[in-house]
C-alpha cells in the first residue's frame, strides 16, 4: 500500500526529513499535497490535518504520515517508525534507543535555527521580531554552532567515521546530511568556519549525498529548494 | 542491577520526566548527582557526562541514564526505553509511534515554556532577555497554552478519557501530568483559566497524581520543589 506523507508543498521543513528516508529506503509514497489541486492536492490537505484548523486530532503538526492503518505525527516519530520499517534503523534495543536519541538531537537543532528566526513566537512573523531575531541568531552563530557540529563530529569519531549508530546508516544520519545542507544554506559565512572544525561531518554529508537514490531524488523535482519560508532561511542580516 | 539517573540535584527540569516514570515502575534506580559529594554525587558528576565540559560524548545535555551496558540521553529517548522496559508502552507497532508523537508534543511544550524565559538564548540568564520574555510569555499564554490544553483535551476524549494511548496509562500519561503540573507552577492565573476547557486533563492529572506509586513519590523527599531553576519557573510578571 502507497505510504502518504501530508505536508506543506511549498517548503523542505520537518517534512524534508521524512522525505529523505522515504527516497532512501526506495518506499513507494505519495506527497499528497504536492499534487494538483485537480488530484486531490494542495496546501488545504495539510489544513485538513492540522490541530485547531479543522475537526481532525491526528496530531499536533505537520508532519503527518499515513501507512495503512497507522497515522502518526512528529518528525522523530515517523523518522524512527519508517527507519525500523525499512531497515534503516538498528536492530538492539540500546542501539535503537541511541538512534532515536540522535534524531532528537537533530530536532533540537532544528528547533535552534527555527527560533533564530522567530525568538518571540512562532505565530508572528520574522519582520515583527527581527530586532530580537539579530541578537537570538548571534547568540547561536557564536555559542551553539560549533558546539552542536562538534558534537556530531564526535559521534562519528567514537563510531569509526561511516555512521553516527553501530556502523551501519540509519534514518539519523540523514537528519544530520539535512540540518548540515540547511545550516550551509541559511548561514553560509558562519557554517563555513566551523565545518572546519568537524571534518567528519563535511565526509558524512558527502557520503550521505552520493548515495544513489539520495543523489537521485536531489537531482529531480520532487526536491524543493532552501526557501524563507522554511526551518532554515536565508537571512544576510543573521550571518556573519 | 541499579539503573542509574544523571541529572542536575537541584531542580526537576527534564529529568523529572524520567524520575516519574522510574518511581511508578517501582524500579530500582540512583538519582546519582542527588547523593552527597562523599558518596560520589553532586553537580559536578552531570558535569562529567556533560558534553563540552569534559571528554565525555554520552549526549550533548542532560537527563542521561545508565542500564547496564546501555548509555542514553535525550528525555523521550530516555522515557520511551523506560516504557518499554517497564510495562508502561503500549505494544503494538502503531500505539508504540503513537506514544512516541505524544511524548515528543510533551517535549514541545516544555520547549515552548523554555523559551518563555529564554526567548533569545540559553546561554544568558533570565534576567538578562527579560523584555524578550515579555512579549513571548504573552504569546505564549495567549496563542499556545489553550491550544496545548486543547490538543491533550481532545487526545484524552478520542481515546475514551482514561489515558492518551490505547486505553492503559503509558509514558506519555505521565509526561503529561508533569507539564500541566509544571504550567500550573509557573502560569497559575493563565492555566486555571485554559484549565476550565480542558476538564478531561484536569481528571487525567488526579488521576495519575493518585496512582500509589506516584503519590508515595511526590509525598517523599525525593521530590524536588518546583523553583526558578527549571523549565518551569514562577516569574508574576510572566503570569497574566
Amino acid at each position: 500500500m502507497t505510504i502518504k506523507l501530508i505536508y506543506w508543498p511549498f517548503l523542505q521543513g520537518r517534512g524534508e526529513f521524512v522525505r529523505l528516508i522515504l527516497e532512501d529506503a526506495g518506499a513507494e509514497y505519495e506527497d499528497v499535497a504536492r499534487k494538483p489541486e485537480s488530484e486531490g492536492g494542495g496546501a488545504n490537505v495539510v489544513t485538513q490535518y492540522l490541530y485547531g484548523a479543522s475537526d481532525a486530532c491526528v496530531g499536533f503538526a505537520p508532519p503527518y504520515l499515513i501507512d495503512g492503518e497507522i497515522t502518526l505525527a512528529q518528525m522523530p516519530a515517523i523518522c524512527a517508525y519508517l527507519g525500523e520499517r525499512f531497515g534503516l534503523a538498528p536492530t538492539s534495543d540500546g542501539d535503537r534507543s541511541r538512534a532515536l536519541q540522535l534524531q532528537l538531537t537533530v530536532a533540537d537543532v532544528v528547533n535552534e535555527v527555527h527560533d533564530t528566526h522567530h525568538p518571540v513566537t512562532s505565530s508572528l512573523a520574522y519582520e515583527e521580531q527581527k530586532d530580537e531575531s539579530l541578537g537570538a541568531a548571534r547568540a547561536f552563530r557564536e555559542q551553539r554552532l560549533d558546539k552542536w557540529l562538534g558534537f556530531f563530529d564526535r559521534v562519528l569519531a567514537d563510531g569509526g567515521g561511516e555512521a553516527l549508530v553501530g556502523g551501519a546508516l540509519s534514518y539519523p544520519d540523514f537528519g544530520l546530511f539535512q540540518i548540515v545542507e540547511g545550516l550551509c544554506y541559511a548561514f553560509p559565512i558562519a557554517v563555513e568556519r566551523s565545518l572546519g572544525d568537524a571534518p567528519r561531518v563535511r565526509d558524512h554529508v558527502e557520503r550521505v549525498r552520493s548515495r544513489p537514490r539520495v543523489a537521485a531524488y536531489l537531482a529531480s523535482e520532487r526536491r524543493l529548494a532552501f526557501n524563507e519560508h522554511g526551518i532554515f532561511r536565508r537571512y544576510p542580516e543573521l550571518d556573519g
